[in-house]
């Protein structure tokens, strides 16, 4: 009974429940969840059983579920079963299947939490888990978030058994003669985990037997400098202005009106600020990090930031640019190869930009906006054409008297890759007659005996 | 030659020596040192060699020593050499022969740097060692001093080697073609340390070639949140007064007046302030792992703060006392058991206290204080003896009138273990008749029928 008293100990040191709380428990048939459910019941809690088949291992998962809903059915367990297409979530969010079964189980944790008014929902995790996980970011040069282990309480997500480890769990299983399902992918994918759990782990053991206890301690006493040191961090973001999120508008290629067609927009760090920091080096870390770039990767960036600009740096979902003493962070979205023609007569499009069209007499005041470009309309062939700009794409500036490559436009005009991409160029035939939002062509001007003049408009953002 | 070029990047990168700086350079002979010795002398730097010979290997350590000696006159290279008895210092000291290398190596170094004039002392860390530490302290369950792996800067040593691996060391004196010295201890007594270099990190590597790389990154992402912990916790003790060093008094025996007599001190923390503290378990771990209490008795002793007074912790060197709501911290010095006589005739002592002894006549005004015991003197029969507590020790104190355990004075007195060990007691026969500075004994009294008074006094401190 040694095991029911150390987690119910480990549930009041931790607060992780009060006695009267329901309890979701996310429950796949597996030892430790089995153990967990059958645990929290023993010291009386108020248990809801959850599961979740992912619908990824075939007659398995099915086996699994059967097992859960007869285990739940004979011990009188109120259970909630979800079936989710894991694959086809994953490929709609361009994530792993990993992190899809990851962010679909803990969506439906939150779901069932306010459908049931459960106080929290408690998963299987254990030491050696928790263990595991140690080793394997260790192995990836993680920061500190890594190396501190599981937390046994987040949000609402509960961890009662990380106060056992996998042995403790099987021999309470065996004590008590329950049976368990068994997840054949465990065995076979987890190279890494697996090589941690069967090979490192007993090495260890043979060099310390208490191993174990001892890595869970060192752990613990990350956490106080863990919580410090995301504090630090926190409160440097913030000075430096880098929310971890692009919903707001850090730096948009047109900053004296937000028009709603350059929905572009990326994060812009001042490099020398950054190094005013005391934990420059770490902010950097943690920043980039959390766009998935890897620990040697932003090493680099890094050691490499008083280099040459433009240099970009790849993570899987995003890219740094190195911009004249700034780092320039951005989604590394596919480039919109498309071309949208712009057909005679018709005088607004919303596609890819807002746009409107109307036709002034010459002799007329005409505006004279970056927003606008007034040309001349018997020089333009329709359908004339819109697209993002492509390598050696060149225009003659309004005023000058010679062609000009876009790129050594936009470096005079210093503006960055970002926004070089950014922007939108119509054409007529293969000249570009306006870099949207900047400048009109030369030749296309208005001028003396032009007769009829298009202005094209570039819609406002609400 | 990258190994020449990445130990100058990373001596520039962390400041570790100027161009100009003379440098000492610890020499053993073996290979790290020999590297180390070749390599900043192949950098520019102006190298002193300086070597120690702990005289633990006999045969072998003057094998070493000439090695080193032949080395250097062969290279030109200034050395010094220097022979200590490290067996006997370890005794004098009561600490490991480790531990005593390692401050006579650290001691002498200091002494060598203001003798010679040089800027810093290079020692031949390299980066498995700081892996190999690393691990070590992990399975010790350490806090993050232990997992943040060697620092390449700790005040004036250096270890402009911990860039490079055992390997790449290796090659390096291959491809220079230098012999060294091998340490036979190295292979036989260093159990824990080898299996984690033979077995452990072979092993990790199998999991991830570039497992070194990536364990020496995680550790150096544990740098900034150790500094930011440190600071906290110092500046905690600082709040709580618990300067680590037996110093200053904190909380003598005989508040009153500071009594030469009594040098025992300890320090003492109040329990409910601690636990006001954001970081109070961490605090506690800190404090105690520095007087060598281990990890998983301080989990204990944070666990049962709540408990019975008087429970007691030891570590090698200290021992800790739960006394109503107070840790008490005392070293742990065995007990002085000696009697010590005062014969008649003699005045004055100044072992194992300082006493002074007068007689007066009993019609005069007699003086009233705890320092002072003035006592009926034909009641006493010299030689009088003076020695510490024993269990069972009971006597009458002034004003009652049955035996009470000198215990349960003391207790009544709300005076704590520490302060009943160290107090002294003066016996005539088996009586005691003054416990010193605190009460004398009621059958010894004066009264009016007493003729001559000894009066015993003891004396302040400067």
């Amino acid at each position: 009974m040694d095991l029911l008293k150390k987690v119910n100990s480990f549930i009041e040191e931790q607060h992780l429940l009060k006695k009267q709380d329901k309890v979701l428990v996310g429950f796949s048939g597996g030892a430790d969840s089995l153990a967990l459910l059958d645990v929290l019941r023993s010291l009386g809690y108020n248990c809801v059983a959850v599961h979740m088949n992912f619908q990824l291992r075939g007659e398995e998962a099915l086996r699994d579920e059967d097992f859960v809903v007869d285990y739940c059915r004979e011990h009188s367990i109120a259970l909630y079963v979800e079936r989710v297409d894991t694959k086809a979530y994953a490929k709609s969010k361009s994530v792993s299947i990993e992190m899809a079964a990851r962010e679909l189980r803990y969506d439906y944790f939150h779901k069932m939490l306010s459908m049931t008014g459960a106080a929290r929902v408690a998963v299987g995790h254990h030491s050696d888990d928790s263990i595991e996980t140690f080793f394997i970011n260790l192995l990836r040069g993680s920061g500190i978030r890594g190396l501190k282990g599981i937390s046994p309480l987040q949000g609402k997500v509960i961890r009662p058994l990380l106060c056992v480890d996998r042995q403790e769990i099987l021999s309470w299983l065996k004590q008590r003669n329950l049976q368990y399902v068994t997840d054949s992918s465990n065995q076979e994918t987890l190279y890494r985990r697996n090589k941690i759990r069967h090979q490192l782990i007993p090495l260890l053991q043979s060099i310390e037997p208490s191993a174990s206890a001892a890595i869970v301690r060192s752990m613990q006493h990350l956490t106080a400098p863990a919580s410090l040191y995301n504090k630090a961090i926190a409160e440097a973001m913030d000075r430096l202005k880098l929310n971890n999120s692009f919903g707001d508008t850090q730096d948009c290629f047109i900053q004296s009106s937000d028009f709603e067609s350059y929905p572009e927009q990326y994060i812009s760090l001042d490099i020398s600020a950054l190094e005013q920091e005391p934990l420059a080096a770490d902010i950097l870390f943690e920043w980039l990090s959390a766009y998935g770039f890897d620990f040697r990767s932003i090493e680099q960036i890094w050691v490499r930031r008083k280099g040459q600009s433009g240099r970009q740096y790849f993570s899987a979902t995003h890219r740094l640019l190195l911009d004249r003493g700034r780092f320039l962070l951005n989604e590394n979205k596919s480039p919109d190869n498309r071309l949208y023609p712009l057909e005679e007569g018709v005088f607004s499009w919303t596609e890819p930009v807002k746009l409107s069209l109307s036709l002034r007499e010459a002799n007329k005041e005409l505006p004279r906006s970056a927003s606008c470009a007034c040309l001349d309309a018997d020089k333009l062939k329709f359908p004339l054409l819109l697209r993002r700009p492509l390598p050696g794409d060149s225009f003659v500036p309004l005023g000058m008297k010679g062609r000009k490559l876009l790129s050594d436009y936009f470096c005079d005009r210093k503006k960055n890759l970002f926004q070089k991409e950014s922007c939108w160029l119509l054409l007529s035939g293969q000249d570009i007659v306006w870099v949207l939002g900047e400048r009109i062509d030369h030749r296309y001007r208005v001028t003396d005996s032009t007769k009829r003049v298009y202005c094209f408009s570039l819609s406002e953002a609400k």
